[in-house]
């Protein structure tokens, strides 16, 4: 598999940015195409799984969204070749940055299908290779996606060892991806629980574009508009709970708590409140734990606590947050802007839902996932971020002196 | 080390462009203030060293080339906090993406105590910590030239912590780093021979920049006008044949290695040339092996081959290359662009010498290195390659759909 992906990602690397549309558009046609072969494996994969069934659930209107998706990830603009800059040395050297595909993508994921398509799309999108390896709980669909998927890259001319997956769930096959399957994959890139990425970030080789979790922060300062706080700590903790930038843990200023908490407490409906005292003191709640401060939910339960003032909502963050995605809630634009300058995560958001956290919301057209690492990028990861980058240089017969 | 940098990191991630340009410069004045200290201390360096002699040794000349290096760096444009991209969404959010230091950087590295400070400029211009493992060789010289660099952090009020050095030769230490010392160390970047580029790849826990052999190529295409085919080949051999960027390898099109394989051999007095059966039956020379077109021979070599057009030279480059530098010299700009296109290199050179594969000559100021890796970047490493960045968002209470 790894000498085959390397192969592909030489052919990919040159294809052009038309052929590698074609090849995802018509690995949508094909999804469509196999759909009761896809729903019928999925239906096994939902028949032997035993949690998390919702999320590995598909039928029509999902199976057709993943088609829409990749339609979406063919119509994006190409990153590769594109000049990044490009600059005129004295000695007339003429040097541009070119984008380059990465090369082989080792991506190793969970439950959801949709990820085998999205994956793969992105890849061929950015001109690279890509082994995907899905969880033992979706392998049955993720196995009829990827057959629908090489359809399309045969039918556009592309080597279908452009994407492969690995066929089994043994868990030897994640060991042999994270040792680089001998020189052949340039980056691993791991979507899953917290046991998946420790293992990864234990045994891995090779470079790792990790996806921790998202215990994200909103922060609403003492100068916040009382209902703008109230409905973006209510959209970031509640329009879908189950993202990783859904906000895990409320920071509010102190001087603004005993007015301001029971109206945000007000509009979170259905959602399990965990304080700190004085949290619990202005309003009833459960009292939070140090867990709690770490915790990613991903459920209705907010972790709330009142600060001492800007300062110490930036110290409680840098404890406990997890690189992610950050926001303060503020009128105050000297405090939002010390704020933005001095918080250390992949985003930093001034009023506004940290459900923005979304490579569709940035304008990438596409994602697999948010990195929150500081290497290679950070945020959101689309077919841009899966690029590198060379010089070309351009002279007259120039030596150097 | 690990605790002491880290926090370093936090304070020289909000510290002024102006107060690391001022630390840097005194960096300078003490290097300058100590040179009877540090010159003595290399000269025990030099009593006890093997080899390498040269490139140990240090006197008045190249401690002022050090100084006056320290000084360029303090004159660079600051990278942090630089926009990169900016662009408005339709809701009306404002998203930035702004350079930010990547925190702490690990530094391993041989014998040449410039490193010591020219890594710790790059590190302070950049924002970041670093923790610096000076080889035993230079081991008495890299303390010196470090008492000096943290008089200069002191004196500008920046924590002495944001440059250490292990003060011991223990090979333990670089085993101790390269397990991250904890998670303080976010980056590590090796530069030495192949052997340590050997350990850091197979113990490294961290992510590694790396700074692997330039196995360079010059290509001279069958369009190349003779003259400047001679300079550019002289130049990328012998301007000096100990740089990274030194041509090892020529490929020359068969079409025309009868006229100019002789041209070019004139011009490189001095040079040892190991060919294959074509070569050697137009200019005498010494029969090339297999291990001669894997060698970075950093000497008066130049392995010599003939190929039958630019594709056999871009696979054999593919083969053989380490993903450095190559330059093709040709007239025929069709054949160029698709040699600049084709060949996977951090640097990919038209019609000049590779031995402008260099942090200076491509305007970076300064550079710690060619990194040969694919990620977090490639080609040279000056102050703007040592950022990451995050993004900044502003709204006006947006809430997500």
């Amino acid at each position: 598999m790894g000498r085959a992906a390397r192969d592909a990602a030489t052919v990919l690397r040159t294809a052009s940015a038309d052929q590698r549309s074609q090849a995802i558009q018509a690995m949508a046609r094909h999804v469509r195409a196999r759909a009761n072969e896809i729903l019928a494996a999925n239906a096994e994969d939902v028949a032997g799984a035993t949690a998390m069934v919702d999320r590995l659930m598909l039928n029509d209107e999902r199976l057709e969204a993943i088609a829409i998706a990749l339609e979406q990830v063919a119509a994006l603009p190409d990153p590769v070749g594109q000049v990044m800059a490009r600059w005129l040395r004295p000695n007339g050297l003429d040097i541009s940055r070119v984008r380059t595909p990465i090369g082989v993508i080792g991506m190793i994921y969970e439950s959801r299908p949709n990820v085998t398509a999205d994956a793969a799309a992105i890849c061929i999108r950015s001109g690279n290779a890509i082994i995907l390896r899905s969880g033992s709980e979706a392998l049955r669909s993720a196995l009829a996606i990827h057959g629908a998927l090489a359809e399309g890259l045969k039918e556009a001319g592309l080597p279908e060892a452009a994407v492969q997956i690995v066929p089994t769930a043994d868990r030897a096959a994640v060991g042999m991806m994270l040792e680089g399957l001998g020189g052949a994959i340039d980056l691993i890139i791991p979507r899953g629980g917290r046991a998946l990425v420790e293992r990864v970030s234990q045994e891995a080789r090779v470079p790792v574009l990790g996806h921790l979790e998202g215990v994200c922060h909103t922060y609403v300062h003492a100068s916040a508009e009382p209902d703008m706080a109230a409905e973006v700590v209510r959209n970031a903790k509640l329009r879908r709970t189950s993202v990783c930038g859904s906000t895990e843990t409320l920071l509010i200023d102190r001087s603004v708590a005993p007015s301001l908490l029971p109206q945000i407490a007000e509009v979170l409906e259905g959602c399990e409140l965990r304080g700190d005292k004085e949290s619990q003191a202005i309003v009833p709640m459960a009292a939070a734990s140090e867990a709690d401060w770490h915790a990613e939910y991903l459920a209705p339960i907010l972790a709330v606590k009142a600060v001492n003032g800007i300062d110490e909502a930036i110290a409680h963050i840098a404890r406990y947050g997890t690189g992610h995605t950050e926001a303060i809630v503020a009128e105050d634009e000297q405090a939002a802007e010390h704020f933005l300058d001095r918080v250390d995560s992949a985003i930093v958001i001034w009023n506004a839902s940290t459900q923005f956290a979304d490579g569709g919301e940035f304008g990438f057209g596409a994602e697999i996932g948010i990195a929150t690492g500081r290497l290679h990028v950070r945020g959101p990861v689309g077919p841009e971020q899966l690029t590198t980058f060379k010089y070309q240089v351009r002279g007259s017969g120039q030596i150097r002196p």
